[in-house]
């Protein structure tokens, strides 16, 4: 049986391109490249025409999908892979490879907010994390969703054009709706195994919206990658090798990393004989 | 004590300028005009600002309000009435006064959706209410939001760019988030008293939106208006005198009604000697 790794953590791929199909255009061998979330598509629907492959009804997923000849695919833990280059991106060459791999899927909010010239404010449960926020992910201020009080004052003065709450346990939103200017957006991109309670009035009096978005499209992946190298946003890793990924997973489940876990496969994983 | 009729149904409020003051500029004597929700706002702050005076904090709602000198707002249980030109819009000529009053606050959705060009479907808990959607209002098409079956075949093909949401009682969003296309917007204008379950999954995997509404700042409502004259939009009305207010409010209770009572005030109610 997979393991818990092995099933879920292999779809932000990166590596160096070795051969070229006769008809690929987009890339050459020696080309640093990426591999995300998803391998295809149908590239005819209102998505795929739209550049949002993602949300294509026939999407292949990196890996446990159905290739459109039937094969499995099979992400990330593999020293080589095969991909259609209309779902590989460029990693520029200002881009450490191993830096830039978590950046395929989850991204680094906080990096890229500052990046694009907002006052962004790290929302957090515990105020621990407040000096790392600041000092080093370069936030503006921090706030403790758990302390009323604070919660209560800032709501008052509603400051905020949007919200990314990347919360994926069980929460209340009512404070998060509370915190956001008239018009204001929370987008939600973790994603609660249970319905959360949803107070509707106040998104009347308020015309706010609530709204949820997973991993971008071909062409705003690559618009991601091209501003993070511009940038210099990268994110911060601990590389480990393939042997000690269920370590790793053990660690994670502790939130014993800062803050992502990426592992080396070309240089260790022993290709069977 | 106030009765329910008399604390909430008086601020769709239409009639007939008699006097103006020496400063106003934009109606004279005899113009057909008509006042909201709101007669008064701080007229300063962002909201203001961008004409949406609907979501200053500083609003003055119709009735039952404070205005600014410290009087109470009385609404449209009058048959004279005082209020500032800024919250006054105009009544085209070409609207009957009575048919038009009820879009200053709810509108009729249906009418201005096909207006607008779209393809409009009616979902309703009953099917009984087909035919009238069809012919009378002039959908496109009518869904039964009871019926799994009809809800699961519709969500297959995901068609709906946006649902307006005008339920006030509790009511499940599941289904209707699974008839939106990618990147659909469910808007909700009714307000249940509970909070909602709201299903996180479905909004990411689509880029789905929930948004909220409620009436529109003066320009809206003026542009609204106008639209509405010009496509002959009216609502549906029984006029009533005042003194079958109450028996009015015992029929809405039991929807007995197409689709809106308005009250002629200014024929049937004694001013006080």
């Amino acid at each position: 049986m997979l393991s818990w790794a092995q099933k879920y953590c292999r779809h932000e791929i990166v590596g160096v391109v070795t051969e070229v199909g006769s008809k690929v255009e987009k890339f050459k061998v020696g080309d640093k490249v990426g591999v995300g979330c998803m391998v295809g598509s149908c590239r005819s629907c209102e998505s795929c025409d739209n550049d949002l492959e993602n949300y294509c009804p026939k999407i292949i997923l990196t890996y446990a999908a159905k290739n459109f000849d039937g094969t499995i695919t099979y992400g990330g833990y593999s020293d080589i892979m095969v991909a259609d280059e209309h779902f590989v991106v460029r990693i520029p060459d200002g881009l450490p490879l191993d830096a830039a791999a978590p950046l395929l899927c989850a991204g680094i909010t906080v990096k890229f907010a500052k990046a694009l010239g907002a006052k962004v404010t790290v929302i957090s449960t515990s105020p621990n994390k407040k000096q790392e926020a600041i000092d080093h992910l370069g936030a503006d201020s921090f706030l403790v969703s758990r302390d009323e009080e604070q919660i209560k004052v800032q709501a008052a003065t509603r400051t905020m054009d949007g919200i990314l709450d990347t919360v994926s346990a069980n929460h209340p939103l009512q404070p998060l709706i509370g915190l956001l200017k008239p018009h204001g957006k929370l987008v939600m991109v973790g994603a609660p195994e249970k319905p959360l309670e949803l107070p509707v009035f106040p998104l009347l009096t308020g015309r706010k919206k609530i709204g949820g978005t997973f991993f971008g499209g071909m062409k705003e992946t690559q618009e991601m990658i091209d501003f993070a190298a511009e940038h210099n946003i990268t994110a911060d890793i601990e590389v480990i090798p393939i042997d000690y990924v269920n370590t790793a997973m053990e660690r994670l489940l502790k939130a014993d990393v800062k803050y992502r876990f990426v592992i080396d496969i070309a240089n260790t994983l022993k290709p069977s004989l």
